[in-house]
């Protein structure tokens, strides 16, 4: 049960990186939305390897099919399923870790639940799983903008260097996808740029973090106890792989600060409620207030790196380990779609959820 | 749907703060398990308002009552159903607030969702809720004793004031019960009574964290993709009223190292796969790799405070308000049994979800 | 996870027929609904044993009490808690069967499920928990009165003794309450009743069928592949205690007809799409087309007689057992309000699901 | 929400009739089953229409691929994802029923319910959706054959021939795939072959029933209240086109008999407990008592006829309509294999959920 996204707006997605294809089914998303796969298409470039100087030279093919669920432009209620071959699974270059297990992959704690393992790069663990989310998010970003929802995530942070101003009304959503760090503020870009080449040179790797902002959701989003709009967020963003945390609104800052300084007074602004800060993340009590939301996402650094490194291998006896080819020394950049898809999939099912609060 | 949680292991919480009573309905819990309903009173006792000279003077009436699934001991495999009747439901108390919208709180986000709100005092956003979670935790830690699972939460930091170490094997469990602040180390612990006091005499509030750890979980826990462990272990704990963050293994800070640092290279200790540093907080991949789990949780400060604030009410004329009412300066000791709960009811859905990969 | 239905308008039950209370929680209930607790208590009061001449003295007390999630007489949107409380548990009526397995109970099926099973009278498998399900129906009716939805059901068969004309237009729902046996003919329902005081005499039990119109459904109710409108009806009517069978429409008489004189035809009845004739039950392709839907449902006799029956006990010796107490010889009338309400629940359900067809 | 079935061995099927491809995730399978693909494809070429001189002459193409999941022939705990290519779309056939509401089609329900509808041959109403069930319910047969369950369906009625002897003993299985009509009596199926030309001369339909064995199911599978394993079975075949009715055990007729008479009385048979006669239909309380199980199940004729009929328009205009094409004028015998693999998807499902009471 471990495919599946979502209550009502809910993706189910298949495929290992080295079988034959990967995809996702969208199940829930309504009859009679106009559907641009373009659109699609450009999300799933966004994430896709090898798309910048900055990452890996490992090329996949991301070239989006549609196998049901729309019918002449517009969806027709029924599960929309959209493919992605794979390309020829190179099985070769994974001979030397095929017993190996690989240090902070998922090959052991995979090979104790499953009894077995798929050696062929990782699975169903293997991040190509994230495309099939960005196809899928692609979807819900359309059906969001009817609402006129929209979600914007950037890189807030690589490794040591981070974006000082990174709130709501503070960022210049036009500059993210100008920089290839996808950090929206071009001097912090450049020395984010620096320093994953720099990485990649000493054949290691980083990490960082992502901010998400979600502006125009409708107070009342979000349901009050256990799926409370942030605890489901989080929960979504905490899938994604290499992610090690989730805070929204003040976030781990906010446990330090006095009630008197963190509550955010209520006040009119044009006839609509609103508050004059914003601690709050815009959820309170586990729903949406009709403020914007933002929350922070950290990624550990890739696991994945050059160097020569110590473990074990299936019979217990010490290795040492080399992971041939290239490696992407910074995913956080690409992860930006995969934020952005996740956060739209999420507000989705509760924008959908909230339909039966309105039947009477 | 809200007010469900987990799959196999399924708790379903009902009743508001000032009702009749509340209570969980546990289904999915084996049959045949001894349960001593002390312990469930003992986790019930260490979370209610007024048990030491730190907290509110309020004092919740919360003495268990079995209703059902258990006979003579012994779980039935049928539904638990544990409850706690309310008392005087002292509505004159709320009064004043009845058409504030109090800043922080859920009332602005509950009215935009249901078109109305209980007033007294919070009705399903109370956090008395979480009463509930900490019933059906109990029952769920002494399922998971019979795998020697241990869980033990403590307070890591109370406003500015932070515990050094709080790693696995670094802490005194033992201590955590002897402290107030249900902070292991006794010079922290008294630097935090001093903030809390010092914020109580400003009629003003402080938040903090939460560390836990969980041990002696076996490989294997966790579902790869959706259902990682530490996906639905974040949305338990961002489920928790006031919680505003989590995070596992290296967390947030995770994100500043290199992929060389933060790696954990396998070794074998005695006979047994293990890591020599443990970054990954014991989940590799969504799964558990046998190694201690740890996490971190933030709380926001309590946003009821005696202080005068600004607000507006339900007609959106600007107000000010004064909540009256002895406050709860820092609810972050007593958040402690609350994040063990759910730590422990995850950990049981995950454990019997499992059970269906040793089928054949 | 036995102890749930719904998805949407989803009830959990607990409680077993000999502990301290039971009762149902009910999740998803719109907040703002108007809600007459005193059809809830009519409801319990037409299921209760010991109601009629026909039926069993035992009586059980089945007086709701409302514990959470109405307020001032209106859903606040938060789980509704309906319970009722056990009387004495007179164990003693029960010490003769305490190592049986009585035939054609649950006795032996429960053991063998959970390793044991609480002898005093079956437990969750005692018809007891049905009552739970009469109390949350008696709400959904309420919410399905704002469509002008109505549930009528009734006796349309008692041992060999039938009704002639039970379909939507052939009946007098007025009639069914003016008789004992819940069969709105009175000619057929004194027949009945004869059938069922010649049971009692020698010492036996009755089966019979229950007949449920369902009218005002709007059209486009249900979904279309698994969770068809009749599949989940079904499912709802299987799920009562001693029932054995479930058909909608032309049944499986449909089954001995001709394509050609079993298709309805459509036709313009006062501008609105009705079908000639209506063999198709009101659901085609698993959604409601708007005409009245009608089902039927066959329950089994009682197993619980006065006669002495052979059978084995837990030590696998044969024994000869005998059930004592007075027992009801036919629960079928007493089944009526129990298929109306597991009708209320699976329409209310599909009514909430189909609001996100809405949304756009 | 619909498109899914089964809560641990759990099933998705996407795809129009007229779109691209048709295919089936299926989540939860256990890892390290060996899978024999020929199996899956003879499943699939036992439900295609045009395989004998009884059926409709349109040829589907049903060949399988395989797409994840399985690595080197066996399961790796990863969602299967089998497909079936759809052949060309003619779209030309169904341009003359475009606007035309089919009697009892699910044409107008479908357009009532997502405001319009996919008008090449019904979309997600066909029965080619059936053939995902079946190849997933084949997957699910060789996970059962390791408790050596079998399952056996075959036809016990077309029109009104019907078989006598239908129960458990009374069948032989071989028999079934010899006959053209799969019921299992040689003579009895010569009746039925030639009813059904008779239906063809006519350009009309038949319907008719399938009887389902299931045996060696170990007592205790089945949940006791809402998920009852005859419920959920019941769901599933009510969840086929064109069914009509589900019963189990003595089923309707049973509603007939005096409690004395269908009383199952336990006895001893080689150390093992048994029942002298099962009318129980091996179910007790919803649970498997380990007697083997049997139920039936009602087919309406098919609703696409060769004759011309009257109907109305999205116009709501009358309307003549004749279906062109050539017609299979019984579909029962076809319907077999769905049968099985229903039954054989509900069952893995109860098999799984039960490991979690063998926890302890």
């Amino acid at each position: 049960m471990s495919n599946s996204w979502g209550k009502m707006w809910r993706i189910t997605t298949y495929g290992e990186s080295h079988g034959t294809s990967i995809g996702v089914i969208i199940d829930g998303c309504p009859a009679g939305l106009r559907i641009d796969m373009e659109l699609v298409q450009k999300a799933l470039d966004r994430r896709r390897p090898g798309q910048s100087a900055l990452s890996s030279a490992r090329k996949e093919s991301d070239l989006v099919e549609l196998e049901s669920g729309i019918f002449e432009g517009v969806t027709t209620g029924t599960p929309i399923h959209l493919k992605l071959k794979n390309r020829d699974a190179r099985s070769k270059d994974y001979e030397s870790i095929r017993q190996a297990y690989r240090p902070s992959h998922a090959d052991y704690s995979y090979e104790a639940k499953y009894g077995h393992r798929d050696y062929r790069g990782g699975g169903r663990a293997s991040a190509r799983e994230t495309a099939c989310r960005v196809a899928a998010g692609a979807i819900a970003q359309q059906f969001l903008a009817h609402w006129d929802i929209e979600i914007h995530a950037f890189v807030s942070q690589i490794g040591s260097t981070k974006l000082d101003k990174d709130q709501p009304g503070e960022v210049n959503y036009e500059e993210i996808e100008r920089q290839l760090t996808r950090c929206p503020d071009p001097k912090s870009s450049k020395a984010m740029e620096a320093a994953i080449h720099s990485a990649r040179e000493s054949k290691d790797s980083l990490g960082g973090q992502i901010c998400g902002h979600i502006l125009n959701v409708p107070a009342g989003l979000g349901e009050p106890v256990y799926d409370k709009l942030h605890a489901r967020l989080g929960a979504a963003m905490l899938s994604i792989n290499a992610v090690k945390g989730f805070s929204y609104g003040s976030g781990f800052a906010g446990s330090e600060m006095r009630g008197s300084a963190h509550n955010d007074a209520f006040v009119m602004e044009e006839g609509k409620i609103g508050t004059t800060t914003n601690h709050s993340g815009g959820i309170q009590g586990g729903i949406s207030n009709g403020m914007p939301i933002y929350f922070h996402t950290a990624f550990k650094p890739v696991a994945s790196i050059g160097r020569k490194q110590a473990s074990v291998n299936e019979r217990g006896e010490t290795i040492d380990l080399s992971i041939e080819g290239r490696h992407d020394p910074c995913v956080v950049p690409r992860a930006v779609p995969i934020v952005e898809a996740m956060a739209a999939l999420t507000i989705a099912d509760f924008l959908l959820l909230q339909q039966t609060q309105k039947v009477l």
